[in-house]
Order: structure tokens, then C-alpha cells, then sequence
């Protein structure tokens, strides 16, 4: 299922850029950061916003921004007023209040007493309503209800008393760090420096890629030498798109600076004592390109597993296993694969259904998603078929689906699904339907194969997923687990948030 | 490999509907237009246009056209002025041309001495060029490069003998099908009947559906009586995606009369004595969408059928098979059913990918189509790969994907193409580059796997595309084949046009 | 009044230009064409186009066309593609029919037998449905309902006898006279020459103009050796704006040639015996700009002129003269001056005020055009204001102003209208409202004053408007009048239409 | 002379309106607001922005901005959001900073502790860095550099002592105005109530309408029992065009509450001992529409006076007096009374020149000015002009107009500018050259008819300006004036700002 049907939404991408060296640099900062902001896309479609530095004392800050996909929200000609850039920031937006207007796109820049900081954040802050009430108390006006705003007013505030001529950045991003628990990956711009943050839960995903001359991006060869600049973004699947190599994750807690001279880690601002890690698992599951690496592993990899996994748990007497195109296809080739059956494709998408415009309560209205999605009837006609989908959220949208393969001929429609049940909301960011819209709250759940037409259905145990994610033997609750393999680059997975799944939220809620 | 890599570009698609009854019909006929038109977005993205009539006398007629695809080419309020159709014809187009221009958009709507009618055309008239001189000659002007306007000239200029009052379309479109013998699907308006009109040879495709209520569309039943209306389209996958019935394929040299009394077969034109038709196979391997039904096959069988023959053809020593996605994956999954190799995915693609822009002679530049997809590292790192591609027509977009693959660990790479290598023009209305710029006509071609950096390279042979097109035995020059098996409704497929791959054209050309 | 409010519309504005010897030529012929058709804007703000040709054999033709505004409808970069024209032709449309779409827009432009052809027109043929049905019984589909394909289908399809290899053009333009008496005004393009042409009757305007260095530009010199190309225009008020020395006009029924080699009169196309000339009266009273030449007089002289005369036909005990803003000023001051009347401004208008999104049936609505007018107190409160208009159509503009001032403190609102009332349609190209929409053809008109509200309201005699139009003591009916005086450079000021005043019209209509 | 042409600008005009009762009230807020801004739009032209509240506790805001003109800026179906607003404030922005982003574009709404505020302006604060530093020491970022959102900022963080549960604006405002001194006209909108705010100094206009039902509204009735609402505006010009009487002026250092319950002074903060107010004069110059009402006066009265003061000044030999249209005209009317020569027009302007698409270097850029207006040969051939202008800013658009005038056969031409010359820059809000481009401190302005090429040239003084303005015998300098005459309503014109024209500012400046 695609974001758009599923009702779920990631809130944001960051990306960062800062080349080596001093201007004319050999990158292109303008170029690599709309690039990496495309690659990121899939994080956030409602806005983009770049910020560049060109470094200097004092810096020339350019701010570009637009509503809808990347390249429609920027211009060609407004691109090149980037090319004196020699570092920047950028961020995509998905919009989780509906209030859609250009002020709430970030990044967000303001002039403070020591100069003007930009600042781009993937995240919701939990006690979000608490810290603005502080603000304001403190005699600030705030002109939007974005996170970003909300932070740049906290780092401009917080004066830490040893601050004489200089500001001391690192100390009023650790007061911000000690004000909000989570969730935030940020990154903050001051001059010719980014700062790349990461909330001490590491609820957020935050890496680090380092540009190579394009000739050296596959050869193990590389070092430091050939160094051209670095990047920060919340996926390292832009990494490839722009010939930046993997260098390593911001670490849960972590500041690091990225400047020209180089990537340098200031400190770990820790957890309360015994509190596990809690990255988002549905990153995984859901919202991160499969060709990301979290945590020294690929996203499609952790995918197939649960695939496998779901075999274990779940196995079916049919004749085919498929995919509802086309983020369930690794867990669908997973599946076949443990299973034995054999893998086809049911449905053909046709990726130019948009917003139509169809009047309501008309006999078009009826098709629903059908009119997406092409069966591929020769494949499944007359035959038992195993539907495997990444998720189920309402459960409105796998029904018509489950319809049309009934109809186009297939004779049982047994539904997998890659994941546990969502009953309970996410107030770190993701945008889930209310507790009363998730189908695993509803009295239908129950019956749920007969409420969606299905044969049967079945989940994927929380314990299922998190051995999926965290490998082998694992169990979750703050106890520290073993690397899952040898060959995971000595990166642990330790804690992970499954609060919509479990209900048992990383850190206590206060409203 | 997606058109707009490759090269190649489909010249556009054709849509109609009648709604049975008179008005207020139980069919919103705008809406249903629009849909099938998104339906055939894959056909050309350019430019969209709709003609609707309200079938009275005089008719009133209502044109939208607009640049782009059809969800942006139109505007909601617009599609609101369709509201009053009882029937209409549309056309997504692709430029062939160059000219990207409202008033080459189509369909093409005139005043002829017996009133209004608009045509709609898929195909390239092989001789165009001497039919504007005759049309010119006769002292016509010719405002528009476009076959379509000269189409309507054609019918609007002969004034046949017998036409006293009324005039006679069918013989006018007879006369007009003895002007020209290839290549045209053609939809015809005039007041409250739609002309569905394939030329002799069935070059391009053209298929008609059923409009039953939403309840009975996937019942066996659904008779004559519930008919709400019909639907004709270059491809049935539209069929689905507007809730109608896949009814039959209009026959090459056939003009179906379509109205709200029903479909009627008014005549036949016949070819040329021992001249077989000449459906484009290029239909198969490319340009149509899998979900479509061509002379009673689903196109993605045949597609899979191909990846069969290749993996008969060219047998690999190789560890796993994978597709470039997506349009080689049916071919990929064949391949690996007969070879019994793993089938894995090895390439993401970003689909937000698009007209980025990047200045030339860029870093970024070298990077190329590599942008576009991200590795699956875990899939093939260490191994062999199967790489199937439908058709290389430069060879410089797999190379780099290529590289990509053996960059990111993969031993060898092997191609094999589940179609042979294009060598000759089209005049039938594709868009193939020029005979230089086909890598199968330079030298390089003798090393082609050098060249593109492969390890191995083969493709499928021009008898076994056919042989997956027609069936079991079958060979190509005149003869008629046998049918491929009973299960195909009696649709026979008897000659196909593989002028692109042999040179051998349906009809001659004169220039 | 300006055009908007009173409901008349002028059709259209048409403007040529060669550049004098070979490419890179002196002029800017694509920017020349650009800002003569802003100095013509009003007479046509729905759309624009301009076509240009490099005048080489075949010729490159380039074709822009826009809604709206010139300087909205031409984008900065589709001027550049402009820059290698050597001659060109524009057109700025003011929609006479409500339909609002760019393949209304001209230059027309077709391929015929002979090559490219571009044709602008202003004007209307008054038996264009005559000529319709003839060309389309021809054999010939027309494509939109505009003249101006019209006249290109008539000129491509008349194929006179003697053209051997070449096209005799003047021929078929002569052909094409013959056909249709009136209403045009025609550039039309081949090659690399302009025809420039204006119907027997003369009853649109277009002037020539030559094209000298700036720095001559105001010289009694700048003999025809400086000339540096010519252009062609409906209004000689855009010569000032471009660097242009007024020329001469086009005589009525003449073709002249204009090249880079200069002008030159082919013929001159005689009406039939005993007729006048019938230049439209309107163009003097409303629709040109007042510092336009028309028959060797200023557009504003003459609207003075007829201030006087109302002054001389309708005197009135009063305090003060004014006008309503903007088009009656001319004939305010010549009322002023002749009656010893102090001429004061009495109303601002906002020139900002445009289509406002009022919805109805609300308070707003009542103010009317009092929304655009602000009134100057001082100068009229407790006074006696005789208000000049230049016409009086539809009476509801002219209402709420006579409201406004009467409220603002002025005793007395004497209206006096520079102009006859307007009591028939126009067939030649003027968009005047329904006959039953005229205030002079409704009962209310015997009490015209009390119906708007004035104190008294009387108009300028159909003779006393012939007098000020054509000189002292003319009188009107198809006899020759003698030249106005020795200033006006030879020209004479023979016969004018004044079908919409008089109900005599200089054509049988046939329909 | 216009302002694109002069340089000089005029930063915003501010509007707001309240309607008295509850909703649904007999005002349509939105529309009003927008017709509002409309008639202000001669005050800035680069945004436009409204805000609306609901008056509830707590209140529905909605915000509405967009670029360019009023009409362009807010489409219509944003309009119907503002449908449930009781009351509101608007802004339109001309850019003083060349910075022209929707960011800049007011009104400026924050969330205070006390809720949501919205605020706009007009003026400059000459203490604006100051203040910008005073408060990013408190720990504020500022997102803009805009004086709107320093206001609102100041506003929210000024906490005094006496605010126990209810915020206390006035002593908020109050506070505001002891820290910066001039120049602003506020509008601040909270829940249900406006307060205007004029400076000390009175330096921008603020003037107060009532809304009657439309038939009373020239009626000398219309008692308070009839008032529908509220509107405040930077001109009275706004009150005709939405149906509202002239009420009063907000006094210099006034706070006004405006709520649906009326208006209420609620104080006047004084200038220092012995200051006298500082209204701009060249609001009546040059930025006022002629039909505002400033001090009990008309803006075109006290213009048509500095022409009479001219003309005693500055009397000339010729045969005509005109004017630079269309806002000298006043003047030259007056000019043309007091020296008894006849007012004839010799320019005719074309309104729909704009920003054409001329490129550098051309024959066409030496055209300069000329391009838009066309010379009225008739009227002041062979005579000598007098060409009264409002002002002359920088000398290069005067001079291709007094070309135009002489090569079109004006004998002599004799400039007369009816205001002093400029010297000194503004720091009040007024956008005005810098000090070395401005004409008269040029070395040149010792032969600035040579200069500009005119026959004389001849200014207004100081005092015959400061004397049309405050009337009869009045001097500048803090002595209280006598009024001007008994019918001004009581008000006095006390003193008036002419720092451009002297170099005396009203306050010191700290930089």
C-alpha cells in the first residue's frame, strides 16, 4: 500500500551539504541539495525549503521555497542563486495539521543577537505544547506552529551565562536537548557550520555520507583524501544519487559537527539511565526507501525477513504468493521464498492515477482503488493466491483490491501482513488516523477477513517483527541485545519504538 | 527500460464513449473520457484532449484541450462543461515531432458543409506527404502539421457522388481508407455516432468494451440488457479502471459504427490480395500495458513467454535473475521460471526523479541514470547476475546501471533482452531514434558487451519473438498461422509488422 | 466612458513590420512588433499573436500567441525565439463572440499549395456566413469560426488560371475583394513580404509608417535613404512608440506591398460607381487613440471639435464643465472653451479597480461604478456641473455617477454626450449590444434625463458629429465633400459610416 | 510624473474594518477589506495581505497574502474563507528593501501568551536597529526584516507589572510608543477589537469611516443608529468606493479602540515639550490620490493651490499650460487659473505599457520614456509650453518628454515643478534615492534646463509649499498656526514634515 491510501504519513526529510575546501569548491552545494532533497521525497511532498551559506563572515544566506514535489517547487533560474553556496540545508515536508501554506515550510531562519541560523527538522516534539507556552511566557511571539519555529526560538533564547563575545552553539543545542526528550533529527546552520542532531532516543534517522570524486565512489579506495564534502540526510538511499559514499549513522543522543574542515563528533547527550534506544520501527516497515541502511542493515533486507518471518507464523495452503505493488514486494518474495509457493504479480499499477476529479456519489465512486490497479489475470485465475501487504491501517483500501481478484477469477484470497496491527497513536511524528479509524480498533476486527472479503487473514507478531529487525533471538524492554551478525559493521540494535503497535510510548507523555 | 530513457515514444491514445438512452444517461461520459484517458497515459504524456457532444441536432459540441499530462491538462471546473455528453472522443498524444503545441493537440474538431465532426488518431499515414499536396492542390490550407487535421480534411474534401442531402460518412471514410492503407486508428464523432475505424493492415490497436452497472461487471452475467453504454480504446486496460466489460477488438480494415443503439460492423476494407495484417509487435514488447488484451492474449504473458524463449535461447551460468523495473520484470520472472535461477530485485527506483535540473558538464552529470535507482546491495553482492532489459536502443542508459551493479558487488553482470535489436526506421508512428543512433547499427555493435561494460550480452531472436507473439510453431511471411491454442476466443494471430527488426515494411513506401 | 463599462467593443488592432535589407537587420523586428501591439492594446485585450518570417526561401516561420495582455500573453523567452524575423505580423483580439480560446487567436496562419501564408485581420465580412458555406462546400473543413481562417481558406483555394509555377497572390487577394465588400483590414504575410490591405469601403484604418534612425527621427529630414524598414499598423499612435515617421495610409480597396525593398501600391480595387468610402465614425469618437491620424487629422482634435459643436448645439446655464474620465476629456475642454465655461475635474478614477470578487445581492453591489470613482468635492459642491460623455449606450454607468455627484454636493448634473445616440447594430466589425439593450430604443429614452437621474441630457446632432468629423459644412450622403482645409495634406474626407446612428448602411447585408 | 518613474516610493497602505453587531453581520468584512486595499493600491503594489477574526473567545483568525496587486494576489475562492470574519485588517506593501518575498508581506500574526495578535503598518521606525537589537538580547529570533514583525515582537514581550490574568495591549501600545518615536500607523488586531495607532508625530496618515447602509449615505442624516460598522484606512480616498462616511482622523499619538461596540479614544501620547507634529508633506505632493481628505482638506485642493502659488512664483511668457499626466494635473489646472493661460493636454499616456521585454543596447532603449506617451501635435505646435510636473526626482524622465514636446514642434518649453526641489533622504518610510542620484544635489543642477533641455525651469519654494498646505500666512517651526479657514471642521494644520526638502528631521536620528 502507498502512503496515500494507507492514511499514515512521515512528517519530513532533512539534507545537508557542506563541501571541502573554500569557494568555487568542485561541488555544486545548490545541485547536490535539490538532489538530495528528490531522493527524500518520498518523506514529505507537501513543500520544500533549501538554505544555503556561502560561509563567509558575515555569511550570505539564500532561501529558497515551494509548495508540492521538488522540482516544481523550485525554479530553474531560482536554482542558481544557490551556485555561491558553499554549504546548505534542506527539507521536504509532509504536512501532518493540514494547514498547508508556505510560512510553515522549512527550513526555518532567523536573525539572533549572534547572526541568523537555519534549521530543518524530521520529528514532532512530545511536549511541544509545554515548551511554546515557555517561550511565549518568556515575551516571544510565535508566527507559525511548526516544531522548526518553535526550536530556532529556543535556541535564540536559552543565553548560557559563559557566552561572552561568542555564541556557544553546542551548549544551547545540549539545553534544547535537555528540554525535549524526542523526536528530532535536526540540522542547524550557523555560518559555515552544520550542526547534525539527533534526540537521545535516536527515534529519527540521521547519516552520514562523505562526497568522492565520482571516479572513486565504488572503489573500496577513497580516503580522506579524496574527500570533496559531506552530506547529513535523514536516508542514506540519496547518497547513491548524488556519488556520496556511506560513512556512518548520527549516533542516538549525538552532536556532530560538518564543516569544511570535516566531520567531528562534539558529544552524546545520554538517555536516563536504562532507557533503551527507541528508533521507529515502522521506518522499517513502512516509510524509508528499501534501499536505506538503518543501523548497519538494508531496509529491504529487514522487509524479506519479515516476509520469512510471516511464513513461520503464518502458513497458508495456496497456489501463488503476490504483492500489492509495490512497497510488500520484498516481504511477498520473502514469503514465497520460505514458503515454497510461487512468486507473480496479480495487479499492474498505472502510476498516473492522481487526484481525479470525480464528483461524489456517482458510479465511478464505486471502482475505488480499482481504478489503479490492472489484474493480471492469467496469473491467478482458478488459483488459491496468497495477497501479502506491508500494512493495514483502515482497511478501505485492501477490500476493493480483494474484490477485484475474487472477480478477475482467483478462487481464494488469503491476506499476510507484513506487520503487527496499528492501534494506538504516534506522537513522535507520524501521522496515523485517529484510534477510532484503525480498523484493529474496530468491532469489525474480529471478523476481519469477512469485513474485507478476504479468505483469511493474518498479522505479523510484534515479536515476529522485532526478530525481523533486531535478528535472531531477540526480545525487547530495555534489556541490551546482541549484534545480530557479525558482518553488521559492530552497529547494535538495541531498542526500537513500537508504540503504535504496543502502546508503550519511549517516554512518559505530558499535555 | 521506461520511454523516456530508451528513446522510443508510442504517438498516442484513442478513447470514446457512448452512453446508451438519452440524456440525463446513467454514464457521466466526461468523467468516464478522462478516466480512460489517464488509463492511456503511458501512450503520450504531451497533451490531452476531449470533444463531447450531446448527440441532439444540431449537436452542441464541447472541446477541452491542455498541455501535460490529463490530470493537469484539465481543470475540474472544465470537466464540469462535459457535464451535458452524451457521447465524446478523447487522445492523450506524444510528440513525434518536436512541436509541442496546443493546436497540434487532438482531437481535431471541424465544420464540414454537412456540420461538425472531430476525429481522434493513433498512427503515422505512411503517405502523408503526398496527401497534403492533394489536399493542398485542392486548395485547402493546412493550419497544423498533424495527420489528424489532414484526416479531417480528407473526409470533409471528397464529396462522393450518391450524397444528396445526408452525408455519407462511411462512404467518405471508405474513399479515405483507399487514400491511405497504413497507419490509423481512428475515432470519428459526428452528431451522436462515433466511427471506430482500424486501417487494413491492424498496424495500431484498437479494442471496444461493455459499460454494464458496477454490480454485474465481473459477473458472467451482465447481458445485453444492462448495457449502459460502450467504450472504445487503444488498449482494454482502460476497460477496468472505468468499470467496463472487455467486449472485442475492432478488426483491421473495420469500421464499427458506435451509438447509443448499440456497436454495428458496417463494413471491412480489405488488404491487398496474400497480404498478411501487421499489428505492430513492438505493442507486445513495449509500448502497451501488461494488463492489456491484444487478438485474445494478455500482454504480459506473451512478455513472460519472451523471457521463456530468451533463457531457452541464451542460458546463463548465473547465480540470479532481476528485471531493470519495471516494464522487463514479466520477462525477468519468465526468465527465471525456465532457467530455475533466483529471481531477486537488485534496483529501487526513485519515481520523484524527473526533470531535474542540473547544468551541464556537472559532476553530477556523470552520474547519469544512476540518479534514478538505488542498489539492492544485499541482493547480489558477491554474485552473478541475469539482468533482463525488454530492448537496448542506444545502449547508454544500461551501461551506467551496469556499472552501478558490478560497482556495488556484483561478479558479473549478464544481459539478455527479451527483444532482438532494432535496426530500421518507423513510418507506422514510432518514435525511434534515427538509423545512426541505434546501437545496433554501429560498430561498436560487434562488441556490444564490451561497449556497455556487461559481461555477456544476447538477445532474443527474431523467430522467437515471434514464435511468443503467434504461439508454439509459428514462422513470419504471408502464411497463415494456426491458432495458439483454443483457450483464445478464436481471435487468430496471423502477421505481425516487425519492420524495426527486419526491414521488411507492410506496405511500400513512397516518398 | 472607457469600453468595459459601456459594452461596445472594438474588434481588433493589426501591425506589421519589415525590416529594410538583409539579416542581422537594424530593427528588432520581434521587439518592434511587441510594443506596437501594446500601443494598440486597446483595441483588443483577450489575446495576442505574432508571427514572423526570416524571409529566406523556404521561409522559417515563428508563431507566438498568448491570452490576455501582450505583455502577459509573450513570455520573455518566447521573444528571443523572435530574434531572426525579418518581417512579422500581429494581431491583438478583443473577443466579439465570447469564445475565449487560443486557437481563436491570430495570425492565421496555413501551409497551402505555394507554401506558408499568415493572415491578421480586423474587421468583420459582413456575408462571412455566405462565404463559409461556399468554401465548405468546397470540400474545405473549417476549423474555428474566426474571419481570419476564413480569408486564409479563400486565398488558398482560389486557383486562378495563369499561375503557372509561382502563386500570384495579389490576384487572389483581388479575387478575394471581389468576393467580400466589407469589413477588412488585412496583413498578410508570405515569404518575405507583406500585403497590406483595406477593404473598397475603407471602413477600418491602417496607416503606414517608416522607420528612420532615432536620432532623425523628429528632423523634417531623414530622407528615404535613412529608412531602416517600414511598418504597418491599424493606429498611427504606434509609430510614436517605436521610433516611427507617419507615412500615408492605406487607401480603401488599395493593396500595397511592402519588403525590404520599400512600398509599393499594386492596385487599387474600386467600389461600385457612385458609392462613398464608409470609415467607420466610431473610430473618431470612441474607439482610437486620441493621437491617432486618421484622413490627415488628430483623433483628438476632431472629439474636440465635436465638443464645440455640442457646446454650439446644446449651451446650458451651469457652473462648471468636466468630464467622465478618461475618453471625454477632448470634448470637455472643447465645450469649456467654446461655452466660456470653467473646465474643472470632478471625479478620480482608480486604476486599480478591476474584476473584484463581489459576489451578488450584496451591500456592495449598490455602489456600482461608483467603485471606481472618487469625487473631488471641492471643486463642484454647491455648483451646477455640465458632465461631458462621449457616448451614452446601455444608460447604466452614467447613472450612478450623476448619483455620486449629486450627493457630494453639486445642485445641478447637466449631461451632455458627444456623440449621437447610438439606435442600430454594427455588422463591420464593432460589438455593440442588442438593439433592445440600447437605451435610445427603449421607452425610458422620452425621458432619458429623469431615467439617469440628470438634470437635463442632450446629445450631438448625427450633422453637427459629420461636421466636426469632416469638416465645416458637410453634409453626409454619398456626395463628394471637399477637403477640410489646405492642412490635412491632401487627403479628403469623403463619405463615413454611420450605421449604428442612421440605420443606413454602405452594403446590402445579406444573410 | 508616476512613481515607477520617479524612483520614489511610498512603503504600504494599512485598512481595517469591524462590524457592529454579531455575525452574521450586515458586512461582508472580507469583500470590504478588499475593496479597502484596492483603493490603496497606489500605495504599494509588491503584496497585499488580510487577516479576519471572528471576534469569539478564542477567535477564528484567517490569513490571506499573496504578490502583486490586490486582484492578482487573492484569488476568489480564498475570498469566501474570509466569509465568517466580523472583523479585519489589511495591508498592501510597497518594497522599500528590494527584498520582495510573501515572508515580508503583511499583516504579521504571532501567538503571544495572550493569544494569537495581528498586526500592520505603515511607516518606518527610525529606531529600527536598535530595537532589533534590544530584542534579539532578550532572546528572540526575528524571522523578517520587516518593522511589522519587530512591532508584534515588541508587543508580546514588553510584560508589565500590572497584567494579572487579562493582557493589558494599551499599556502594551503605550510602552511601544515610548521606545520608538515615530514613524507608524498601526492597526492591531485582538479577538474582537482594532486598535489604531498614530504615531506622536502624526507622521502617516490614519483616517476613520462609518459604514451606513448604502441609501443614506450622501444623506446628511444617518445617524449613529444606523452605523453598520467600522473601517480605518491610510486614506479617506478607501471610504467612497466601499460605501463609508468620512468620520475623523486618528489624532497624532492617538490609540483608538475600534470594536463592534464603536470607537473609542483611549489616549494620546504627547510629543516632547514644545514639538509640533510632523505629518509628511509630501503625502499631499505627491502620494495622497487627490480625492483623500488630510487635516480638513482635499488633497487635489491644496495641489491645484501649490499650482496658483507656483504660477505667482514662477510666472512665464507662453501660449499654453499643461501637465506631465496624470498626477500634475491639479496643479497645472491651477497654474493655468492663477496666470490666466489657456490648459490644453499635449500627452496622451498609454495605460498598458508595462515592463516590456526590451533587451539592453537597442534602438528601441533610446526611446526611453517616450514609449508610453504620444505627443497631441495639434494642441501646442508652433507655441510655447508650460509643463507643470509634481516633482522632479532624478531628471532622466523629464527629459525625453520635453524632447518629444520640442520635436514635436513645441517652440519653447518651460518646466514648472510644483514642489521644492528633494535633497535629503527619508528615514520615515518613504523610499527616495539615494542623496548622490537625486538631480538637484548634482553638480548639473546649476544648468538644469540645459540639463534636461527645457527653455526654463523654475521650482516652488519651501514656504509656497508649507503655505499652500497649512494656508494663508503660515511659517514652519513649532509655533502653533491659525487654521486655515472656518469650514476646515476645527482642524488645525499645525506642522508638517519637509526633512527631504530642508534636512530638518522631527527627531534626532540614532544610527
Amino acid at each position: 500500500m502507498e502512503f496515500e491510501e494507507s492514511g499514515i504519513g512521515e512528517e519530513c526529510g532533512v539534507f545537508g551539504c557542506v563541501a571541502a575546501g573554500e569557494w568555487p569548491t568542485q561541488l555544486e552545494v545548490g545541485q547536490i541539495l535539490t538532489l538530495g532533497l528528490v531522493a527524500l521525497q518520498h518523506r514529505g511532498q507537501e513543500s520544500a525549503g533549501i538554505v544555503t551559506s556561502n560561509g563567509s563572515s558575515p555569511p550570505a544566506y539564500v532561501t529558497l521555497k515551494g509548495m508540492g514535489l521538488v522540482n516544481s517547487a523550485f525554479k530553474a533560474e531560482d536554482l542558481l542563486k544557490l551556485r555561491h553556496g558553499n554549504l546548505g540545508i534542506g527539507h521536504t515536508r509532509y504536512s501532518t495539521t493540514g494547514i498547508s501554506e508556505l510560512q510553515n515550510c522549512q527550513p526555518f531562519v532567523v536573525d539572533t543577537l549572534h547572526g541568523r541560523i537555519a534549521v530543518a527538522h524530521n520529528g514532532e516534539l512530545v511536549n511541544a505544547a509545554a515548551l511554546r507556552k515557555k517561550v511565549m511566557r518568556h515575551g516571544v511571539g510565535l508566527s507559525t506552529c511548526s516544531d522548526s519555529e518553535l526550536i530556532t526560538q529556543l535556541l535564540a533564547l536559552t543565553p548560557p551565562m559563559e557566552e561572552a563575545d561568542a555564541p556557544d552553539w553546542v551548549a544551547r543545542i545540549k539545553n534544547l536537548m535537555t528540554e525535549t526528550p524526542t523526536s528530532y533529527s535536526l540540522l542547524i546552520m550557523y555560518k559555515d557550520v552544520i550542526y547534525a542532531v539527533r534526540d537521545p532516543y535516536g527515534n529519527r534517522p540521521l547519516s552520514i555520507g562523505r562526497m568522492v570524486p565520482i571516479s572513486k565512489l565504488h572503489s573500496s579506495g577513497g580516503g580522506e583524501g579524496d574527500t570533496e564534502g559531506w552530506v547529513i540526510s535523514s536516508e542514506s538511499c540519496s547518497f547513491q544519487s548524488i556519488g556520496a559514499k556511506y560513512y556512518r549513522e548520527v549516533q542516538p543522543g549525538e552532536i556532530v559537527q560538518v564543516s569544511k574542515y570535516g566531520v567531528k563528533s562534539l558529544c552524546v547527550v545520554p538517555r536516563p539511565e536504562g532507557e533503551p534506544p527507541a528508533f521507529c520501527i515502522f521506518e522499517y516497515v513502512y516509510f524509508a526507501r528499501p534501499d536505506s541502511i538503518f543501523e548497519g542493515q538494508m531496509v529491504y533486507t529487514v522487509r524479506q525477513r519479515c516476509g520469512h518471518q510471516l511464513a513461520i507464523e503464518a502458513p497458508t495452503e495456496a497456489d501463488v504468493v503476490s504483492t500489492v505493488p509495490e512497497s510488500a514486494t520484498p516481504a511477498a518474495l520473502g514469503y514465497a521464498q520460505e514458503s515454497g509457493l510461487p512468486y507473480v504479480e496479480v495487479l499492474c499499477k498505472n502510476r498516473y492515477v492522481g487526484r481525479t476529479f470525480i464528483q461524489p456519489n456517482t458510479r465511478l465512486r464505486q471502482l475505488g482503488v480499482a481504478k489503479k490497479f490492472g489484474a493480471l489475470t492469467d496469473n491467478f485465475a482458478g488459483k488459491r493466491v496468497v495477497l501479502i501487504d506491508d500494512s493495514i491501517v483502515r482497511g478501505n483500501t485492501i477490500s476493493p483490491i480483494i474484490k477485484l481478484l475474487k472477480e478477475a477469477g482467483a478462487t481464494e484470497v488469503h491476506i499476510r501482513v507484513a506487520s503487527p496491527p496499528i492501534r494506538f497513536p504516534c506522537y513522535m511524528g507520524i501521522n496515523i488516523p485517529t484510534k477510532e479509524e484503525l480498523i484493529a480498533n474496530k468491532p469489525e476486527f474480529t471478523d476481519i477477513a469477512g469485513y474485507i472479503g478476504a479468505t483469511s487473514v493474518r498479522y505479523l507478531s510484534v515479536q515476529g517483527l522485532v526478530a525481523a529487525v533486531q535478528g535472531g533471538t531477540a526480545s525487547f524492554g530495555g534489556k541490551e541485545l546482541e549484534m545480530i551478525s557479525p558482518s553488521n559493521n559492530g552497529i547494535r540494535r538495541l531498542g526500537h519504538c513500537t508504540a503504535c503497535l504496543t502502546g508503550k510510548y519511549p517516554v512518559e507523555l505530558e499535555w
